[in-house]
């Protein structure tokens, strides 16, 4: 039996357990979402004021030089570099997940035309998030040269697909984001380059979660957002990561002048830069791309292997508190047990999913549903702490004895983020 | 002659006058970068403040539903609808003009594509803002079918590449960067049209500058910036719109979850919204998004027709001043002197034009510059007045009286934005 005074002692003895002073958080509310959007650090308010007020406001367009609008992408990228095994100069923030995903496919794609015609299979998840499958739709719809979608829904499916030796490009979650499923870059990367795979891997789910070394574990592409686990606020710019070998071998083709070898210069035809700003486009949202340097930065002075072993300490206890408490309720648990595949987030299958989320919501804990059935509650070491654990799951126990999730207002299904 | 006194009876008489005061502009500067950068709203400020405090910090991922994140694209979209001449549920904002170009770009040349496979060339200006031409290229270059550039120097050429009825699709700067050429949007559109072309206007630097009517003058697709003339804030997203009897046309390339028919399904394969919203992507930047109310609000207090009077009286006092205190500098007018053809900034070329912006700007006179030789004034009617160009042109007539561009530290070319 685990008690809350256990919970409470582990809390005392965290050694990030001051971190949470960094972030603001509303009163009353246990916050297990911050793998959807993360908390907001304190710091991003007197930021925002000094973007707005300082850079632009006074600034003007000399802040392009003076406050290095122009760098922001490198000068971003290079912190979060630190949180996935890049070296400097090879990561950028820019544009959208979605939008960065359409350019490292179309690199990957032509670098393996380029080199053999005849692959022409690109393979994601079928349960991959929804968007990264689309870009490939458009993409391949808008090349129309025969290239074809695989979805496969195991490592032994990815396996058996890479055996024809017609696979160009592979996308992949390092984290899923319904399951929490952790894939171990090192033997994937390993299995598709054996096969003449490139691979893509989408960080959404695991960067600022889980410790990676992109370029030790010789990846090719990545992208990821900045929003979840990194706290860069709502919706901001995502990240982009190439490996360097890749880096100046294909000119993708959002071709924006801000990807421009000199984009100054005003020529009339497109020389791509060499390096990571190639994959640059146009203009960037400046204050949402500022301000992620306030989450990053609370990243940069904790210790990803305190943050992994803490993350793990506190999905343990969800998942035994979940057994010890709530045994009765019906929840199947749909994360691994395996540490080696377990991302920093805990979901459960339920058939009441969506109504019961809705009625902890009301009680201020904050999880989120995903389709179809599944409670997901997202662990940010940071600022969640062990009690905060505990006491969530005496919440789902209360919603679940009263039948809370009964009431007809949590059984109108509106908009999920 | 004109006198200052004059200037000043103007702007006492000015029916916008009292706009400025919804500005934060530094003291002792006189901003004619507006076209660049577009000042400060002063309710940007209080606006960030409650994203970020209340939207993020409080409301967390409730903000999606509760403050309309989501709808954020169509609401902002709907407001500067009514600058461009659209009617509601037909303009987005998001993402950049860049990537915006490279959607409405596909989009164009598909349907074109549909109906008469013949039809391979695909118009821009030589001076064309660049990232128009380098777009145009790597959408080329991705669908490789024989697609050709072809670039035009005038009506004249724009007119003979036309009559070999091969042409898709044209892009066209509304307003050109440089020299501030205005076209006549219905003229052109009937044109293009009669030798069964499409047209995509890049409205970057006429949005918000000068009166138009996409709808009436038969417009197929539009795109443009909104930190510029519309104050939105640096590098805030982009606009985009698109003619109801082309929307649904076709799928957009770039097909992210947010131009999901049902975003929230999660289901496996693309269908796009139906309107406007299939032109949206990925996760958009919500606190650069945010701030472009700030911006559009004041326009839509003020009157477009009167911001267009003003605009012209402004660009002519502009010209007639350097024309009566600086006629022995040798600056070259290039902005057109017929109002149907000049939009709202005033270009001269200079052998020495680099170095003198940068006199003027060391002496609070801010306007920039454009490779080669091209000094570059913006006006903006809701915060530049009479006063201010009669001052800016007496600070230009003393850093060529007194040489001062001959400064060394004048001639270092850094970056220009």
């Amino acid at each position: 039996m685990i008690t809350r005074n256990e919970c409470l002692d582990w809390d005392q003895h965290d050694p990030l357990k001051n971190f949470k002073n960094d972030f603001a958080l509303p009163k009353d509310v246990i916050y297990l979402d911050g793998n959807s959007l993360g908390a907001r650090p304190k710091k991003s308010l007197t930021l925002a004021e000094q973007v707005i007020t300082q850079e632009w406001g006074q600034d003007l367009i000399n802040s392009w030089n003076k406050a290095d609008w122009w760098g922001l992408p490198t000068r971003v990228g290079d912190k979060i570099a630190t949180l996935i095994g890049a070296a400097a100069g090879e990561t950028v923030v820019s544009d959208s997940t979605t939008v960065n995903l359409f350019k490292v496919l179309s690199a990957a794609v032509q670098i393996q035309a380029d080199s053999d015609a005849q692959r022409k299979v690109i393979i994601a998840e079928r349960d991959a998030f929804p968007t990264d499958i689309y870009i490939i739709e458009g993409y391949i719809d808008l090349i129309q040269k025969g290239y074809v979608l695989k979805l496969i829904d195991s490592v032994a499916e990815l396996e058996s697909t890479l055996k024809h030796n017609d696979v160009a490009v592979v996308v992949l979650s390092h984290v899923n984001y319904r399951t929490g499923y952790f894939y171990d870059m090192a033997d994937i990367n390993r299995l598709v380059h054996q096969h003449g795979g490139l691979l893509i891997w989408d960080l959404c789910h695991s960067v600022g979660a889980v410790p990676m070394d992109l370029k030790k574990t010789d990846s090719d592409f990545a992208i990821g957002c900045t929003y979840k686990y990194l706290n860069g606020g709502p919706g901001s710019p995502a990240l982009l990561w190439v490996n360097p070998k890749h880096q100046n071998q294909f000119k993708q083709p959002l071709s924006g002048w801000w990807g421009h070898q000199k984009p100054f210069d005003m020529a009339q035809s497109y020389t791509p830069a060499e390096g990571i700003r190639r994959y640059l486009c146009g203009t960037q949202p400046i204050l949402s791309m500022s301000l992620i340097e306030a989450g990053v930065d609370i990243f940069l002075a904790s210790d990803m292997d305190q943050i992994r072993s803490k993350s793990l300490k506190l999905t343990d206890l969800f998942i035994d508190l979940m057994q010890q408490e709530c045994a009765d309720h019906e929840f199947e648990l749909i994360t691994p047990t395996d540490y080696r595949h377990r991302g920093s987030h805990v979901s459960f299958r339920h058939t009441h999913g969506y109504a019961i989320i809705q009625a902890l919501i009301a009680r201020g804990v904050i999880g989120d549903y995903r389709e179809p059935e599944v409670l997901r509650f997202g662990v940010t070491p940071l600022y969640i702490g062990y009690c905060d654990i505990w006491d969530a799951v005496q919440q789902i126990k209360q919603v679940m004895q009263h039948e809370e999730w009964k009431a007809p207002q949590y059984q109108i299904r509106g908009q999920v983020t």
